[in-house]
């Protein structure tokens, strides 16, 4: 398969997902949003599910290169950007659709093997990044030096799920979780008498 | 209906939801469960849906009970004692199973309105409650007069839902959620020179 395929694969799975939610997902749905038919679909991957496998390996290709991204004059601008990159919609009109079949996808996770190791390396990814900001920021002197990064980065870890499952559920803003993120790297991350104000209302 | 015949419906709801999820689940499933037939469900109500909306009103009134106990000398136990409630299992045996459907149901929320209403009372409620608790110390010096009660619970509210949601997606430790709940309690919330510890580790 070219490159070109895939991109023109993935994103009509991205669509579908989106227009469909993963429960009621099918190939043919899928092969709706291409240009390739649904038989091609069934050539390239086996089912629906080895299909979805690889949808979530591309997703995790792309979203591994898009929190490499954020950077800042220190690690707390780092960190600042970086959990403001975590709750930025990349699309907003079909960030909430997606969402939605991504917490679908999640609630697969006790019964499917595949699925759970793939949302498994998200969720690593996402707290290696963050922990590794954290670290250097103790380091520095940014961050106070009795910061554990592994488990602040578990915690914030937990936030960003939690900013996720509430804003599919009931619409709760992602903003309201940014505010209050930003608090807490002032009032809990900092290292005493930085004075600095990560707090921008 | 009899209070009786409530209990006996709901609790063949609850495990039949344990058994098969929200997707899966049929009527003839809860049936299975229960000493009513099929026909008998049907007779008290109109479908699946419906039973599963009294289902989510019947375990609101439950919840609203069981977070109302908490307690403690002052607002920073109670807040303590209403987070370590509301991050354990009430039966180890079938938690994972139960939060897995109710994940499934979260995933609901745009697409079903009396889902979202349903759910939106159960956030409202834990957010209230906690911003009780937060008011109550702020204005009794134990929390410090900067604490914002109505963010502050929903920070927390946020982060009860992504404690949730990671561990049915990834089997992240709810323990790993309190640790870092309590230290967060310790660092951002108490009064300035309370010299209290909540974290017991």
């Amino acid at each position: 398969m070219t490159d070109e395929t895939i991109d023109e694969i993935m994103g009509a799975t991205y669509r579908a997902l989106c227009k469909h939610g993963y429960a009621s997902l099918r190939m043919q749905d899928i092969a709706d949003e291409s240009t390739k038919s649904k038989a091609t679909l069934h050539y390239y991957y086996d089912s629906k599910h080895d299909l979805l496998c690889a949808f979530l390996e591309y997703l995790y290709d792309s979203f591994a290169e898009r929190i490499a991204e954020p950077t800042g004059e220190d690690p707390v601008e780092e960190l600042t950007a970086l959990l403001d990159c975590l709750l930025t919609p990349r699309d907003e009109n079909t960030h909430q659709q997606f969402q939605t079949a991504i917490l679908e996808i999640k609630a697969q996770g006790p019964y499917d093997e595949t699925f759970r190791e793939k949302l498994t390396r998200f969720d690593r990814l996402m707290h290696d990044r963050i922990e590794g900001v954290l670290r250097e920021g103790v380091e520095s002197g940014h961050f106070a030096a009795d910061v554990d990064p592994d488990g602040t980065a578990e915690f914030l870890v937990t936030i960003l799920n939690g900013a996720r499952s509430r804003y599919v559920a009931v619409e709760y803003p992602l903003d309201g979780t940014r505010t209050m993120l930003r608090r807490y790297v002032e009032s809990s991350l900092l290292a005493d008498g930085s004075g600095r104000e990560v707090v921008a209302e």
